[in-house]
């Protein structure tokens, strides 16, 4: 059995099109049946915690994968991730234990893979400019991997904390974009050919993002359960 | 980061009122609201396979476990385990993973450490005679759980398979107590004062095992949600 760290896990260099593919050839296993994924479990012990498990397996590559996750704000406020994960990957045969993955990686590279794939299929290829609603770990991965497909040049951030809005401006001027601090949602959602929305589920906000602020043909992901979009505005999309 | 083996976890030498009396704080702390367990999640694809995966947490000591596990007849035909599982231990507040174990020794202890401890509460204290309706894992686990509690003499053994049955009596012989393999359900219930149903999940019998047989006083524990056991007759329970 080997322990994958999340540094052991970085320095694989693992790029965007591989995650991107082994994704896609996942999501047509599962249509086939030959890929499955379970419900996941959960427990709120109402402290402010909340703990899940998920567990997913797939014929080719024979592998079956639990994944634990932790969230805990108090974490944060001491420092450390408000959310842990690690994987446990299993032969999907014999039962034999594999591995053992750092989760944290891949909670942020699954989730913006999956929006990203979707992009492939739905946004213009010539998508310059993104929008990021909240600017958590979320928007990162979502900008890294974007990055790595379109000829970007611009990055609207809207988030609640000065703080992490500011260090995702930074890392997108960092990777040669503008990087544009947006007052309000509308600001942020206009003229974005690719917006962004991960607001934290455990948000108490009345949706602020109308869909109609939208330029025509622009793609949005939306890795919050589309809580900051208002209801009755989202008749505009297409799918 | 460790990992306990199956090796491991046997050399520690865990004796049965520790897991017992473990078991017994971590039910009264989920009452109490400090410990928890989700409801498991599961995949079934069709194919004879059954993936599970089960989350719990306790606060004292600080440890949520995710189990995994799979079933896979066709390993047992290939001279392996049928049920294979791992359990991955992480620190319920800060997330961190702390140690991988093998899942099967607990598979077998935890759940005849539930029958044995409402044994401690309910079956008579001078019980001698147990029977086994089903001499796979859970039979054996029980077997040696309550061989640590009681002053036992004799095991009635009834399986469908002859060779699971007689390495369960060898088992018992050696054990020093008087190993029958009965004839029929009432045979091997009649005269027990504890009787442990394991039969598969899987299953398809008619329920075959009449309550009535049992003498006055006798206690039941069943690991197969009372499967074999006829429903019209299971009135005369005091609980």
């Amino acid at each position: 059995m080997q322990y994958l760290s999340h540094e052991r896990l970085i320095s694989l260099n693992i790029t965007t099109p591989e995650i991107l593919n082994a994704l896609e050839k996942l999501l047509r296993d599962q249509a086939a049946g030959k890929a499955h994924a379970a419900p996941k479990t959960m427990i709120v012990p109402g402290d402010g915690r909340y703990m899940m498990a998920t567990l997913s397996t797939s014929d080719e590559p024979p592998f079956m994968a639990t994944k634990t996750v932790l969230l805990n704000q108090e974490n944060s406020a001491k420092g450390g991730d408000a959310i842990n994960a690690s994987i446990t990957l299993t032969h999907s045969q014999s039962g034999e234990t594999l591995a053992v993955m750092d989760g944290n990686w891949i909670t942020g590279v699954r989730t913006a893979a999956a929006s990203v794939l979707a992009a492939r299929y739905l946004a213009k290829k010539d998508a310059a400019v993104v929008a990021f609603i909240g600017c958590g770990v979320q928007a990162h991965s979502h900008l890294n991997m974007l990055a790595d497909l379109y000829p970007l040049t611009t990055v609207h951030a809207l988030g609640k904390g000065a703080k992490n809005r500011d260090v995702l401006c930074d890392a997108a001027r960092a990777m040669g974009f503008e990087a544009v601090a947006s007052e309000n949602a509308q600001q942020a959602v206009e003229g974005a050919d690719i917006v962004v929305s991960s607001i934290p589920l455990t948000s108490q906000a009345a949706p602020f993002i109308d869909a109609s602020w939208l330029k025509p043909g622009a793609f949005i992901a939306s890795t919050d359960s589309c809580l900051p979009w208002m209801n009755e505005s989202l008749g505009i999309f297409d799918r």
